[in-house]
């Protein structure tokens, strides 16, 4: 059910996409994610624009948004995601200083976060105006 | 047992730690994650002390760090901690565009982190290149 | 302390178990999982005897019994449940449509659950009343 | 920032997603997730766009996706969305023996994924066969 | 679906149930979380049996069990459960100092998880050994 | 970017962590994870310095501390620190059975928050008193 579909096996529409996603990244493969995903087109599709979508420069910058992508991943425990948004965001400049930084951040967060529900703390006034 | 310690009822290495947040906050009051911590004032201190250290500018700015902070407490559904930062990636200037793509780039990840545990996705070679 | 227990070297109560999930599941061999469980013979008979009360025919056909179990256990990123609840559902007659769709649904409900907590949305009143 | 946006003051393109969202569930009326995203008017077309295709009739019915769903919304403890999405499928049939039903499944999945973790069980060979 | 079902209320089935509840933890009142489970009379028998075998004393004392009911709560990010196992650990002799260091215990291994994913940390060979 | 730092290719700073680690714990070995972080030094004494304070004897020994830890780790399904903080707790005198009643307590805890949360179970008057 889940095997990879390779561009040379995939139907116009599949490699439509991975044609997008090549251009797009400046890349000359697609990785596993998309491979699967194209099991689904509708779904592979669905995804791939979404994440274009998302992903480009705005009011926040594409590395930013990688290091977003990554701090979700870890707090999720997603090996994969891990692997491959870190890949990504090294090759859009985060360096090693970064990288530490961010982890810290994203380690910190979670202790907090317990910290913060564990002692049942109410929410101040002043964070709840808009 | 989590009854809030305000000011003052605070012992002075309580209220030396108020006080070093809201001169390093440049604030004049203390919010309530800190006076349900100060009942335990060895926990207050090193969680003041490791944050202080974690968010202060580095390779990453302040506000990019606050908005990796959301990302976290967003994932982890932390209300008290999505309220506060939020609060906080404001003040040191997060508009409604950031914020904007902050929450579609975090809730992207938290559907491809899915995704991709659901496919059974391996980690490419490519990834696991250091 | 993990090591599985193979049915030659069983007890008679983990026997016992044992053969109920082969009669019940119409399988010859027994999976890892409960192997492992029969470590703690108390734990493996009682966590049996749920999921056997709990995954029979009843209001929720059996089939709709797995998705919502591989919904949960990508939701939780548990490797082994995705691949041991996947391939029960195939078994029950889950297709690749119904695998994808599957997919879909648990990807956007993550991405939706985070939207919601993110932008502190407050639940409407019509969802309270019973 | 997260301040509701009303159909009387919104924009022409909020007031179409508006409208495509009250006629395809035949409803009067906008919850408050809507409301939110709306704030962000890209974020909010992309994700009803994605939701109206994920959820609509086909391989598994509307019903059965609901029930998903709120199984993943439960796992991750969102409230918004466990009392948004069970109204909608209270709507659409859920009994209260499915309801019960779907809640043992959820509970017991939650469960036995941490039982297969925390014993270090590894994947069996039979599961790995696609 | 969800209202509570109260003592007066209940069938014979339900109030043996709310009897042994009663009776082993030596208190005249059921608390919500019964109340609501009573709805499924099937559900709430046995989740009440579970849990009175898994918390009796054994190999753990009965507070040790709640303080680990507490810690997996706490990650959850479970608002009612935190609430009544907090309550009920207090009951059976948690100190505040011994609250204190659960909760430190608790934050630090929420931020160290994340460390040991984010930096696709190997298990050790030392660790592979049962 | 994630190399792990041996001891031989250490800098001071790194090595005089490493020492406090061995001496503290009377090994001669360093895990993969302090390896791994020592790419940070800055993070490193800071996790290892909290780590010390919060593990060491107090109103909790040291083993319920280690059981603590497996429970959020494996509530979080962290592979890394389930494996560690198991070996860990085996040699602070952790039993068989002991671990088995840990598992029986984390599982059913991940089961009923989510039927609490499922069920959306108010927290009960009594439990709000502190």
């Amino acid at each position: 059910m889940h095997q990879l579909v390779e561009y040379a096996d995939a139907t116009p529409d599949v490699r439509a996409v991975y044609d997008d996603i090549m251009a797009t990244r400046k890349t000359d493969w697609i990785n596993n994610f998309w491979k699967a995903l194209a099991n689904d087109p509708v779904t592979l599709r669905r995804t791939w624009e979404s994440i274009k979508q998302i992903m480009a420069p705005g009011a926040l910058d594409p590395l930013t948004k990688e290091m977003i992508y990554i701090a979700v991943s870890v707090t999720n425990q997603c090996p994969y995601c891990i692997a491959s948004h870190t890949a990504s965001a090294c090759k859009k400049g985060m360096t090693g200083a970064m990288f530490h930084e961010l982890m810290a951040v994203v380690g910190m967060a979670n202790e907090t976060n317990r910290l913060a529900s564990g002692y049942q703390v109410e929410i101040d006034e002043q964070f709840k105006t808009p």
